[in-house]
């Protein structure tokens, strides 16, 4: 999506040949007229796919999730990353390691959000190493949903993470994927 | 909002004298349609108020500070529960008591993110004692912005918060207000 990939360019910051900050359009502050235009275009990469649910996790990946249930007119469900004292009943779990805060933590979803009825979408802001979408994946595999396939916002595809899932036969949609940055040269997008 | 008070009868579910779960259409199942409802009453509530930005708290603030922010054409900042890598540079902080979750964490915003030229309007999924949206009142006092409101989707007034808020002159406007609840007797709601 040219549009994401220039606005990555101007609006982003490469911290180093790791890091992405995008926290003032997608992650912290939200540019929630072109968060809208993203969820549009991950309606027309899916359309047809009879999907019933849109399935993310929090924070970050909850206002694109809600931008595409727009555009695509779904529920969406966010997996929770502890319990809270108002869950109650079976809950599907995945554990999950951050690399961005160092730490593992469980992907909590409750069973009855999701069923072998349902035709499941994942969308994400970030797909690096795929940790994130490694404990979704496990929760539709758990529930015995359909998947569907991904949609990532941003891949950071020299990471590893979204190949080694499509070479497991996982459909997956970046809207940008960044095939190599640094902070003094820039990123090059992948094709 | 009538729809809203009709939906948390039929869908919701009264745990205890205190707890309410909605979490199959407002917290963790995103019933986005309706969402998008509640945003465009929000949107008519703060009708000529001349906002600039939403600021909410993750993680479950975020979906329906996005449906307002559709229906106004604002961005959205969401504070953080903890400090991430890719987060540089100053930053206002509040401290905040989570009764859901018992435990104090701190409020995080990039000071880049709010300064004093901005109007804001703070949004929440729920107002009960008031902890998280006294963490945001305080970042917004921080940045020196001016507080237009604070637009709630679900109010428990019987637990003080927001009334404590109210005499201290600050506009809270909730879309439902819980005046008492059990699990036998069930939902009144203050009008």
């Amino acid at each position: 999506m040219k549009a994401l990939e220039d606005k990555i360019k101007r609006e982003g910051t490469v911290l180093s040949t790791d890091i992405l900050k995008v926290g003032n359009f997608l992650n912290q502050q939200l540019d929630v007229p072109f968060l809208m235009e993203m969820g549009r275009e991950i309606a027309r990469l899916y359309e047809g796919e009879s999907v019933t649910k849109i399935l993310t996790i929090e924070a970050s990946g909850i206002a694109i999730a809600t931008a595409a249930a727009v555009a695509m007119d779904l529920p969406v469900v966010f997996a929770k990353k502890s319990r809270a004292s108002t869950q109650t009943g079976g809950m599907y779990t995945a554990a999950v390691h951050s690399f961005t805060h160092g730490n593992t933590y469980d992907a909590i979803v409750p069973t009855s959000m999701l069923s072998p009825e349902d035709r499941v979408l994942l969308i994400d802001d970030f797909l690096a190493h795929g940790a994130a979408l490694c404990g979704l994946l496990s929760i539709v595999r758990q529930s015995g949903a359909h998947l569907c396939g991904c949609a990532i916002a941003i891949e950071k595809a020299f990471q590893g993470g979204g190949d080694k899932l499509r070479a497991e036969g996982i459909r997956i949609d970046s809207l940008a994927c960044i095939a190599s940055m640094s902070p003094t040269d820039g990123i090059t997008y992948r094709h």
